[in-house]
């Protein structure tokens, strides 16, 4: 009897989903980070969590699984190969968290995906062609991400208390929560991008003077990578992640419509897909 | 007898030199990078390493030493503790490299330190009193440093590989360098600083239009620091590290000067002071 696993991972946490041959869901999970980019054991053991929880009660071996695993990083082919070789499923593929997101919430229809969360991820599918585009990491992509928010206000923290920047609430409260210029400069040289992101909900949703400018650029970014995948003829925009619905509310110039289903439901598609099942 | 030491720290490498009662350099030494905000303990290894080929001959003991350590990270009180205890020497005081280049540069005379190499340093000097600005490191600061050119550089390679931005041929050669879009990522999560600013020379030489981009943004930013360090009276910029030249040669709406000394010499002259023999 076949069984059917869906992953969904990125930079806060994984989830999977179990489903049976007539594609009825019957085990779900959670687990942390799952992130292939940054930590590729730490993926590893924390899929393998939220799999066992899944698995529960389902009589179900991780040796018999044919599994889609959607990740954040899910691009790097070294990266990929390695965590394939920390895995005991039967049949896998490892795609990028984008991919399975755009499948689980555009369904087969056309339409792009801006999942906006601690990192980001663009997709657009046109004819049932899927392209992902952006994201590309904290250190030099995530456009928009919650994480380069975070590091944005940090960054204009430290250049107004130089006296390079205005001197604003926001960031004389930051500046005193992480204790000055030396304290933010320590946090940076140990934080996760999850840690930057944890500023982001006092970025998008206040009216602070600096918190607007770095939300402003922020949006003037995405905006343009959506235009981008626009084109000539308008797509429907599905905003996803922890800050979609802040994004979703500035970037109101194209449709938009809710997700069919989750990266989880997307990566579940796959799987069945990937074994003739759907 | 009193033997003086002088130490200048940054992040591609560290300097020594060595001065006897009279103020005449007697020993000089290099070593490798002296980055306390990133590495304390290599730190340590490489300044010792300095210090001992300026020792030799001398018949000083490292023991005997009045020092004064000028490094990139020498704000960071935690750091700059822990690298005291970890070095020999009978005195020392350990300060930001901004501090002994813009006292080596600039010696008793109002004016303005723009350092620019790996990272990045500003200092202004008004009636002896010295205040240093910027720099703060790779993460979120070192404005205009080789380091943040190059990782701006590859950043949007990513965008142009991905259709956000125009290509050019640098980029396109950068991108035929590294790889790709993945080979970029990977080179991002081991690279160090150094290993980014590899790239600045190609930037702030070449015609390319995305290497104008980068450049000009970059120059705007320096501009824009040192606009507010002149305040109302208009004070001379000596401009220094790797990159300070091409900086100067953009940067003409203010009167230049040469350094007077460098950064060893400042950190040099510090010691004397300490000591009450300059």
């Amino acid at each position: 009897m076949a069984f059917f696993l869906g992953i969904d991972g990125g930079g806060t946490g994984c989830r999977a989903a179990m489903a049976d041959a007539d594609g009825r869901i019957i085990g779900q999970g959670r687990g942390g980070p799952a992130n292939i980019n940054t930590d590729v054991e730490g993926a590893a053991v924390n899929i393998l969590a939220a799999t066992a929880e899944a698995l529960e009660g389902t009589g179900a071996d991780p040796r018999d699984l044919i599994a889609t695993l959607g990740l954040a990083g899910g691009t790097m082919a070294a990266a990929t190969e390695r965590l394939a070789g920390l895995l005991p499923f039967a049949r896998m593929q490892i795609v990028n968290d984008a991919v399975t997101a755009a499948r689980g919430a555009l369904g087969a229809g056309d339409g792009i995906l801006a999942a906006i969360g601690t990192g980001s991820v663009f997709a657009v599918q046109r004819g049932g062609d899927l392209r992902q585009v952006g994201g590309r990491g904290f250190l030099m992509g995530d456009e928009g991400s919650g994480a380069v928010l975070g590091r944005s206000l940090l960054s204009l923290a430290i250049r107004a208390e130089d006296g390079f920047a205005p001197m604003t609430p926001l960031l004389q409260q930051v500046l005193e929560e992480f204790g000055g210029i030396e304290g933010i400069i320590r946090f940076g040289n140990s934080a996760a991008p999850a840690d930057f992101a944890r500023l982001a909900p006092r970025i998008v949703t206040g009216d602070d003077p600096a918190a607007r400018q770095v939300f402003d650029a922020a949006v003037a970014e995405v905006r343009h990578i959506l235009t981008v995948l626009q084109g000539d003829a308008p797509l429907p925009v599905v905003f996803l992640g922890g800050l979609g619905p802040a994004y979703a509310a500035r970037l109101t110039q194209w449709p938009q419509r809710p997700a069919l289903g989750s990266g989880v439901d997307g990566a579940l598609l796959m799987a069945r897909q990937m074994a003739g099942a759907a």
